[in-house]
């Protein structure tokens, strides 16, 4: 039971293609229970809803029920934070327009908001992580894909249309050999900075050089960053050389996205950024050389602090405060 | 005499190098009176205050006197939102902080903002012009510089230093050849798509080929856009050419920035939006081919429609509602 009538806690879904984590979080950024269900499992989306309620109860029953909780916050892919919809998500088994937080509102009688995963990584980062107090800053989600978050005068900022905030689409390269993106365009942020795009590099930097590397070993589909990070380790230099090519590209696309809010920091997030000093110095060393002077020396390059599985809950979680 | 209660008048300053424009605006956008004064003619900054509210003295009477006024807006170099100075102008004489808000403040008795030109111009838009009712747009300047305004949920974004917004040095070639920026950097966008980068242009396309041209009467140096227009209107492909070649790169960095907002338009001011169709039809056709799938037909480019001599100040002066 609470102790005031205050709601302490908050719901946290952060839905993926494949799984679903549930996560009840306190005011602090504890997350006190969890659970999983399989988003593919569901090809109705109402069962998925009612399974996700579920799934909750046991952890609702230990902070005494549903009254303790002030509201919901789903991340999710295609969301649409002014619709509360999921809007013809490709990798979800439901088509067209999921009114997804309507259907928890009703199921869970509590409010519910909805928005992707990288923004929901900015809220996660500005209400419990490195961002706080922070009022214009940029979430950079480096996973499968580039997301990012962008956050001005202490707000998500959602554009016209909700989708705003898709700077891993910014075309980086408009050279011939520019790299094909899953978007149908050439030369994407993501191509190069992702985890598909570093292994991509790995693989453009093994077939050009002789040079011996365990990289050689992998499977050159399922070469990682933090297989590369690993070489970098073990001294290898076309690891080394492989973060350099990734880090100039990501610093100095973030010194042009920095024109748009002059943020405070741009804080990173996902596998990339275990890679340490190997990766974060040569994009700093970017950043520099390509800010505009006036922003020089005024905006920080941060890694996420947030336990890392805990993460994408902790920042859907953050929507259900507001 | 106002009929009511209500300041129905704000001033407006736009103030450049050179001169400076006081307007007299009212909540319809027309402008009442100006007067003018040399913003070089006073080294002591209080002189050039002490001026302007002199220059204002007849207008101000012809409507019943500074009561009647609500506020002031001033757009200045190197101004700063939040702290109300010009910072560090290199084009004024007045060096280091200037507090010209409040001097102003002082002298007349109201309220008083500043802000740079462009983002004055994207509330001159949102207040009286084609950007009226939008709540995310981009306002992109042409002129000597490219300058921008950012406008999300119905507010410029000042970010973190209120520096925010300057788009015109992103980064959009970082090839051997970029052309050298004033900011000390290469490939600024500014380069090509300023008035002095059509002429830099110009100046390329005429050494690289022998196709006669009126362009080729002019010292290469003094070349505008307007002449360019000409050129073009008088059926030289060489001047097409240009334009093109000028909006392919426009368009393009306007669909990296679209990712930032999600606009609901895109709105160009300045000189070069005279050569009408011959630049922007290439600006289209290249937004259109470089956009995210998401935007596509979502963010219309439109021209300013306010009358381009009293635009600046009727920019200006819509701070002075705020």
């Amino acid at each position: 039971m609470t102790e005031n009538n205050e709601k302490q806690y908050v719901i946290g879904l952060d839905m993926g293609g494949t799984n679903s984590v549930f996560g009840l979080v306190d005011q602090r950024g504890t997350v006190h229970a969890t659970s999983v269900i399989s988003t593919k499992a569901y090809p109705d989306v109402n069962d998925y809803v009612a399974a996700g309620v579920q799934a909750l109860q046991p952890a609702l029953d230990l902070i005494g029920g549903i009254e303790n909780v002030k509201g919901m916050g789903i991340g999710a892919p295609n969301a649409n934070f002014y619709s509360g919809m999921i809007e013809h998500a490709p990798n979800l088994l439901w088509k067209g327009l999921v009114p997804i937080a309507k259907l928890f509102e009703d199921a869970l009688g509590i409010p519910a908001r909805v928005t992707n995963d990288a923004n929901a990584a900015a809220l996660g980062e500005m209400t419990y992580g490195v961002a706080r107090g922070m009022k214009n800053f940029i979430m950079i989600t480096l996973g499968t894909g580039v997301g990012s978050g962008i956050v001005v005068n202490g707000e998500i900022v959602y554009g016209s249309d909700g989708f705003a905030g898709e700077l891993g689409h910014a075309i980086v390269d408009r050279s011939e050999t520019a790299r094909e993106c899953g978007c149908g365009r050439k030369g994407c942020l993501e191509t190069y900075c992702s985890a598909t795009g570093v292994a991509r590099t790995a693989r453009m930097f093994l077939e050009r050089s002789d040079e011996p590397s365990a990289l050689r070993n992998l499977k050159p589909e399922e070469i990682t960053s933090f297989d590369v990070y690993k070489a970098a380790e073990a001294g290898e230099k076309i690891a080394k050389d492989i973060f350099d090519y990734t880090g100039e590209i990501l610093g100095a696309a973030c010194a042009n996205y920095a024109l748009f809010n002059a943020p405070e920091a741009i804080v990173f997030f996902g596998g990339l950024t275990k890679a340490g000093h190997w990766i974060m110095d040569p994009i700093q060393k970017a950043f520099d050389e390509n800010s505009l002077f006036t922003y020089k020396g005024k905006c920080k390059l941060l890694v996420s602090t947030l336990n890392g599985s805990e993460a994408a809950v902790l920042g859907a979680s953050a929507l259900g405060w507001e």
